[in-house]
């Protein structure tokens, strides 16, 4: 296959997917919706979520202005070293366009997903009341959604921008603009959803024991919109970045490899990637609820469906096309290795296993009991999953190594992408949980009686259970994502050292000091960054806690529930997006700044350092936050089940506590370190010029 | 100098150190003690102290006889390649006695240790009814005696082993014997002391809401045990490895430049070695409490003397032997970062300083905001310390690098000794706090006033707050001592390789997918020994508090206090040292094992990347766990000194909270890592034969 009939290909699988996504949408908008209260507040978390996507969109245009200027004059090399007004428009200017392309299209499947989502949560909610079955294909469909258009816009924005450009850094500049924008939505996004559901918890549940999701609670709204910008555009922005990063890397390390060899390794990647796509369109088409009225079961059954169809069909891509059978291994390597990683971190978060009993039944024994086994539970759980990230990536490089110089790096990347291929399936059903935890919230406020709860209920609770399978690929991918982009990273410093005449980087030698200067540097990066972020969500749940108990305490009738009176919700909502905006700035900034002063002060050695650091003791930390989160959580729903004296006792109470501090965890920064690392990665990999002919040693 | 010259020069400040020691003891022995009550309870814990350390030796003699008989077999080669019978005695029977030597001499350094804290802790008790200052220099000469007993017996072990065998490989039978003590003494004394620590304050503060050291409560004699069990004899196995480990890598090291080139760097590290003991002798002869009767600036000037004695006699010795100033250079730059990070360390968990206010107000809140800002908190703390560590790594290497071939790690690691220098008053300054502790207990339980206690309590304080800039020294000095470990792991596969025919190591490429594999398990090791430690003190927890209900339901008259009711303490005791000794199996097997797991798979090369993932997390783990725990420790203090309500109101009860998950964080798991990642890197030295030529990729 030919490097443009691969990219006309893929290409045309993205616009199946927009196909579907287009057909699902007016599938789930043409569900009945008649109920006037779950309209009414239906639509007042549509616009909350609406106003956040605004109010961040806003500020991100500006952050995105001034660093699409910087690029312009900066990247991939100073403006003023350029020959000729052709060289800067080849260069400077289409990176910069490259770069605001990756923004856009990221920004756009966030918006898409938001649009839908805010739509199925209502469909979702009212379709319990027929059946468990329309209501999970609401659900599931509206994620869809989702999931087609993220890897679709993807899928698109790369083939076009490596189309147009022939050139892989640019395509650098692509996916650095998704990152930017991943930063600010994951991670902003991430705090507004957690101060508001700390907020609505900490007066709510524990100081007035009203219940979850109660109407008069004040923060209840702001927590649904939460559900939306964090959960769906949030998530959606991360994998986005995911997928296009690790498409990316691969193809930096293709060219290089085509460049000197000839070979059609540029056609295999996108290939494999439209393949994967065309695998999760099959899944999203063939999902339904079996006979047994399972929704755990369809979800992970679709997923696995999916799998199995991406082994088949790229193996028989392989045959007819003649690619390398090293590296098929290495993509299902990656595409086995997560299914397994999937499963470890499966048994410490779910209520059926050993951790999360354990950890419930530490909570009779109080708050502090809770928190230690907790953690120590979360700490436990990085064991598998760093092993089978070890693993993955040291079989992917031997098994490609003998194909020649470049490969094993290659071959790594590849197995980044074969976890990869199948994140259409994995955001639909990321995008699945938010909405029927949505749905759940509607139907209680709407109040559509107790069966309708215990259905959404059920729904809620499968998506809890697959998130920590579709987790373990995103984790396991996103690790051998940004092992694959310390590959491109030295690539990319070759090909510059190449062109300025100087010697190339063979490795990055622990006992070269700089080098481990930058690994002490770089591993404390993704602790700062979290802490930040943590601390951001605890000042502002500060400020809606004082704005909620000044509500109840000003707003007669409101506390009493009297028929009539409602909470000022919007307040909360503008305290969440303006709180989350101003927060993310300190951990971004960190991040950014850190990475440039340790190249700018060591130079590429020193960055090589600081990138294994960051990677190193960023999936340790991003694992460690986001298991022992879904472990609490879990173990105060297995409470509330009923066991260990259930809800109110005194468990019930510490496992509450331990809710609270997981929230944070797993929703803000634990999943915002995976967009730290790529976004720091892709910065030391557009800097790689500057950082190779300036630095102090 | 000569070599032979600075050993005896050291040996001669060894038993210096021992006569100062036995004038302390004499001293505090002779202090006052006529109160009958505080005498029976200190007898109490006395014997509790004791029955912990003899049935902890029994464990240890029986696991040191198994690795005793390892060694004999495989160490430093298998002994059936030996050549004959004196090849076999030169090295398997002299590396055999070296280890076994190790473990005995800690073992009477925590000895002698317990001995004087547990006569010290009355003395000072009842010294308080007289005068601050009466008390302050009993505490002070309590722990002093400690401090020369551990350094002089490193001190004088190290010389002994090192002028009897004349090999500095032999020393790491030395230093590995020390380890694996320090091992059980640090892991198994820190399950101890929480156990009881966790358990008094859950069923006591918590469950009955009444005071800390009651003597109503049956655990609160284990409590006292366990400070004198995991703060005194714990904390000293502990320094003593870290010292034995650092002077070690640094001879090891010295032996191949001097090997290579005749110059003396060995008596300079002996040299060095011997003046940071001399130094930290006259630091404890002229250590003083002030005009202004204030115990932190007593304990902190004592520091600062040493530091300064020590920079200006090890500059005087440098003229005169004529030692290289480069080296000189790095060993200062140790001394000074290790300031440096003390005074960063000590801005995190200072309650006048802006972290522990702000963890403060938000226990207002409720417990899951004290714990997410104390965690925050506990993550940004690291950052000053890895850059410290990293600067003065690197600072150290390019300061010696000019020097030629093998000095520049030898810098680091004379970095190490530098920093490592003063050690002998920060055990004195580390043993001052458990002995005040104890102390303040037994003027409660002894009913000798509020006054006294209150002197106690500024005793007790000021014990807490001298520790975060020791912390510094320590924790620092464990980060170089672990990187010149490498450095002596290198040097130890080379001197094999060369024996062997086969090719010398030049460094560890991160790019090399078996160094990188090594980096990612290595990093996850600290995390789920930490984990295992953390879970074994929640589970013989759980054995206590079920053993303390029982009694207050059993014993009649207990709970109300009626006189000449005494709870059974001894129970309690038991299940803290049974538990102790079996929960700590586990992890310390799981370090163990998979280090020789990954280096019998992976090779040397991915020992070299498990190693130094291993040290890398390592740090930021127990950076992160001992301040957080600090920081909640003093957050507690500061409300009960009566901001945010005192004692009684929610904020109290938040940070009580926040205190017991501080427990095993800063007293159990963050200090045992560092002698976790001692024990690792010593195992991978002696072992670097066998994964030099039998490994299987």
């Amino acid at each position: 296959m030919t490097k443009v009939a691969a990219i006309v290909f893929s290409i045309i699988v993205s616009f199946l997917a927009f196909g579907l996504a287009v057909w699902l949408y007016r599938w789930v908008n043409n569900q009945e919706s008649k109920n006037e209260k779950i309209n009414t507040i239906g639509e007042m978390i549509k616009s909350g979520a609406n106003a956040f996507l605004r109010k961040e969109y806003l500020v991100l245009a500006k952050f995105a202005g001034v660093l699409a200027l910087l690029i312009l004059l900066f990247l991939p090399e100073p403006i003023w070293k350029a020959d000729s007004f052709l060289d800067v428009l080849n260069r400077n200017i289409t990176i910069t366009f490259a770069y605001i392309f990756g923004t856009i299209f990221s920004a756009l499947a966030g918006k898409i997903g938001i649009f839908v989502a805010t739509i199925a949560n209502r469909k979702t909610a009212e379709a319990a009341v027929k059946s468990i079955r329309k209501s999970f294909m609401s659900g599931f469909r509206g994620g869809a959604v989702m999931g087609m258009a993220v890897v679709g816009s993807s899928l698109l924005g790369i083939s076009l921008v490596f189309w147009i450009t022939d050139n892989a850094t640019m395509l650098l500049g692509f996916s650095f603009g998704a990152s930017s924008l991943a930063l600010f939505a994951k991670a902003g996004g991430g705090i507004f959803t957690k101060t508001a559901d700390i907020s609505a918890d900490l007066v709510g549940k524990v100081e007035l024991g009203i219940p979850e999701d109660d109407p008069r609670n004040p923060a209840v709204i702001a927590d649904n919109v939460g559900d939306n910008v964090g959960d769906v555009a949030g998530m959606g922005a991360d994998l986005f970045d995911s997928h296009v990063a690790s498409i990316t890397a691969a193809l930096v390390m293709a060219a290089a490899i085509d460049k000197a060899t000839g070979s059609g390794n540029i056609a295999m990647v996108f290939t494999y990637a439209a393949i994967g796509l065309f695998s999760s369109i099959l899944g999203v088409i063939f999902a339904k609820m079996g006979k047994n009225d399972n929704p755990t079961n369809a979800l992970n059954l679709s997923t696995y469906v999916t799998t199995g169809i991406f082994a088949v069909l790229t193996a028989v891509a392989t045959l007819i096309f003649k690619f390398e059978w090293r590296i098929y291994g290495a993509a299902l390597v990656g595409l086995v290795v997560g299914v397994i990683v999937g499963i470890a971190t499966d048994y410490f978060t779910d209520d059926r296993k050993s951790p999360v009993r354990k950890v419930a039944k530490a909570s009779e024994s109080g708050p502090a009991l809770t928190i230690i086994s907790g953690i120590s539970y979360g700490f436990l759980s990085v064991l598998p999953a760093m092993i089978g990230i070890a693993v993955s990536a040291f079989a992917a490089y031997k098994l490609t190594e003998p194909l020649g110089e470049g490969y094993a790096l290659f071959g790594i990347s590849m197995a980044a992408v074969g976890m990869l291929s199948i994140v259409g399936m994995i955001i639909s059903n990321d995008a699945y949980g938010p909405i029927v935890d949505n749905a759940r919230g509607l139907a209680e406020m709407g109040g559509l009686g107790e069966e309708v709860i215990k259905i959404t209920d059920s729904l809620d609770s499968a998506g809890n259970t697959v998130k920590a399978v579709t987790k373990g690929f995103a984790i396991g991918a996103a690790g051998l994502t940004v092992i694959s982009l310390l590959g491109a990273f030295i690539s990319e410093v070759n090909t510059a050292a190449e062109a300025l005449g100087l010697p190339k980087i063979t490795g990055f030698d622990i006992m070269d000091p700089a080098v481990f200067f930058g690994l002490l540097v770089g591993a404390s990066v993704p602790a700062v960054f979290s802490a930040l972020l943590m601390l951001g969500v605890n000042r502002n749940a500060e400020r809606m806690v004082a704005e909620i108990h000044r509500q109840f305490e000003t707003i007669p009738g409101l506390k009493e529930g009297v028929e009539g009176v409602y909470p000022e919700s919007d307040k909360c909502i503008l305290i969440a997006t303006e709180g989350a905006l101003k927060e993310l700035i300190p951990a971004g900034l960190f991040a950014i700044v850190i990475t440039v002063v340790v190249g700018l002060v060591g130079g590429v050695y020193a960055i090589g350092g600081f990138l294994t650091g960051n990677i190193v003791s960023g999936l340790l930390l991003a694992l460690f936050m986001s298991n022992s989160g879904g472990l609490w959580d879990n173990g105060k729903k297995y409470i509330e089940a009923g066991n260990h004296g259930g809800k109110g006792s005194n468990a019930h109470k510490a496992a509450v506590v331990g809710d609270t501090v997981g929230d944070p965890f797993k929703d803000t920064a634990g999943p915002s370190i995976n967009t730290q690392i790529t976004v720091v990665s892709l910065i030391a990999s557009l800097l790689s010029v500057i950082f190779l002919t300036v630095s102090l040693f």
